[in-house]
Parts: C-alpha cells; structure tokens; sequence
C-alpha cells in the first residue's frame, strides 16, 4: 500500500508523518504547549514545507479530531436507510452503528479520541466541526436508542437526550481501552454493542438476533 | 454555613477560593498554560500567600482531582461490608456505589472530573495517586460487576476488565452532562445506576428492587 523508496523500505506520506508526529506531541504535551516549529522539528522537515500541507496547528488537530468521527458520520443515513431497505429493526442498525463507531476509534491514528478531551477543543471555534459531527452521532444514537426503548416499558428508561450521552459515552471506552494498551478484537466489538443494546433495555434473544443480522448488513455496507 | 464577614456577604475559605479559581483556569487555559502567578493574580492574592496553601500547580490540581473521586472510593469497603451486615446482594450494593459515585462528581467544585482527562493527568507521577484511586474505583465496580453476572449466563458477557471499564465510562457520563449545563437529578442517579445493572445483565425486577434498597441503605452509610 504504502510507496516504496529506492532502499525498499515503506515511506510515509509527509501529511500523514506530520499528522501522526503532531498527534503524539499534543497529546505528550498539551496543544498550547505545542508550536508548529515543535511539529517540523520532530518530523524533520522546516516549517515553510509544514505550511506546504496545514495553515497552523489548529487545522492539524482539527483534521485528527475528524479521523477520529467523520468515517461513522458519513455512514449514519445509509445506516438508517437499510430500515427501509431490508426491513432491519432498530435494534440490527444501532447494533451496525456501535460496531462501526468502534471501528473507526479503533482505526483513528495514534488514538487521536484522546485529543477530543483536550479543554482546547470544547472551547474553541475553529473546532466547531468536530463538536457538530460529534452532535450528529449522538443524536443518531438517541434516535435509534430511543426506537428500542419505546417498544420496551420500563422504570428507569433513560430520556431521549440521557441516552444519546450514556451510548456515545459507552462506545468511548475503546478510546480508555486504547490508552491502557488494550487490542480491540471482534470480541470487544460485539460486547461493547451488545451493552449499548442492554442499555436499550434489549433482551438477549433480540441481541443475539441483532448481532447475526449486523454482521451480514456490515458485510453488504463495506462492500 | 459559609462564614459572614461584616458586611454580610458570605466569604468562601481562602483555599477553597484557590481551587475553585485554579480549576476553571486550567480547564478554559490548560495546565501548561496556567501559572501559579496567574492563579494568585486571578484569586487577588500575592503569589506568597497562593504558596501559604499549596506548594506548586501540581498540588492544586491532585487536590481536585482527589475531591472528584476520595469521597467514593473511601466508602468501597463500607459498601462491601453490607454484604455480610445486612445480606445485600452484589446488584444493590453497585446500585449504592453508582448512586454514591454520581453524587461525587456531581459535588465536585467546578466539575473537577473535567480536570482527570488532561494530557497531564495522565503522564506526570506526581498525580500518580489520583490514577490509582481511579484504579481502585475501576476494581471494586469490576469485582461487583462479575458477582452480578457470574449469576446469569448469556452470550456477549463483558469479562471482568472490560466491565470495570464500561462501568466507570458510563457513570462518568456525568462529567459531560455537566459540561453541557445538564442538572444532576436524583432520576439521573438512579437511571444511571440501572444503565449500570443492565449491562451487568440484570432484569428489570432485581433493578427495581435493588433501587428501592440501595435507598435505603445509601440513608444508613450517610447517618
């Protein structure tokens, strides 16, 4: 995949080089704690070849922050459309979703979930982008949530807006799981979706069902 | 409660002025960003007086960090001890400590939970004894999880690491509620403490009932 040197040995992309660098050292030391000088020295390039690929060092966290969501956010309304579709019921789509969510946190360069609890980004403008993105996936999840929980009555049934948060929250735990070293196999995949669903007050006969029907809608959405 | 001066205006404590001040500069600034100069000029103190209370930022920053979590993990063992005291099962007493462990984030000053995601926290040994207090949160949600599940069987049963994990994710969903300006509710306490049973596999009837205990017995920890 990657381009080949003359010695033969795989060579990064320099966006990508200077991306994965700057993601480590913002995350090492802070983001105002971080100067684009500091990014071109450690990747070893002068900083007029850095400006060559990102205005400053906003533009390069923001561009980690949308690795770390975009890749779920664009797939939320062919989720939902394979309702229509196959006739798949809430339960099978928000099931595909947290799989896929956990997916791209599992594949975001050097972690970057991380970087989204930087106070940096909570309170500056220029990474509005992210915190809208982050909005639509956690309506879609209270959406979906809230189609499970309204077959089912219960005490104790989280809101439309508490459940949007519990499952965001839920399937951020592989951003934890990444910093303590932990693998994210097929296995985690499957139990952080099956709890997402038990929040939802699923049954274990409708996650057993979700989990089968998931796999194959994955399978057809990936192709 | 708080002290009068003459004029009658309540005074908060000088240290408890510090605190509260250091934790919104940390989280509007960051912690590299933040001096102990700028502290004391925001407190309207001189930095010697900041030095009367505390020795460096660090110490300012364990202490939060140590008010959003001390007050539950000191009352892990009380918890437990119920057990053998009053025949509570594993389900009531993890609804006590999750009801327990909202209200601590709930009451830290500024919500200093916010504080525990930064780069720092992570990295500097100095705040080494806040990840083990985090740590031992983690267990006790994780050896409780486990007692719970132990009794059920089904496919998709997070193991004890991953349980603790997610435990610990879904109550601090707190943190970000309170973020986003959210009142923490006594129904939000007790929605989040069944979000916390339900992905321990409980039904809704031992939540029901583990609600109505935990109340009860969350009334006798706090006499």
């Amino acid at each position: 995949m990657l381009p080949q040197v003359a010695g033969g040995l795989p060579r990064i992309e320099p966006r990508e080089e200077i991306l994965d660098i700057a993601a480590g050292l913002f995350v090492d030391r802070g983001f105002a704690a971080t100067s684009t000088r500091d990014i071109a020295e450690a990747v070893g390039i002068r900083q007029a070849s850095l400006y060559f690929h990102f205005a400053n060092k906003e533009e390069i966290l923001g561009e980690l922050l949308q690795r770390s969501i975009r890749p779920t956010v664009d797939k939320i309304k062919r989720i939902e459309a394979l309702a229509a579709e196959t006739g798949a019921g809430p339960d099978v789509l928000l099931h595909v979703l947290v799989v896929l969510d956990v997916r791209t946190l599992a594949a975001a360069p050097r972690n970057a979930g991380v970087l989204s609890r930087l106070p940096e980004v909570q309170r500056k403008d220029v990474f509005e982008p992210f915190g809208s993105a982050r909005g639509e996936l956690r309506d879609a999840y209270a959406r979906l949530g809230t189609q499970i929980t309204a077959d089912r009555s219960a005490a104790m049934t989280p809101d439309r807006d508490l459940l949007g948060m519990l499952l965001l929250q839920l399937v951020e735990v592989v951003i934890g799981m990444r910093s303590c070293g932990h693998p994210i196999t097929p296995a985690i995949e499957a139990i952080v979706a099956a709890s997402c669903l038990r929040v939802c007050l699923a049954d274990q006969a409708c996650i057993d069902e979700a989990a089968v029907r998931s796999a194959s809608l994955i399978g057809s959405l990936e192709a």
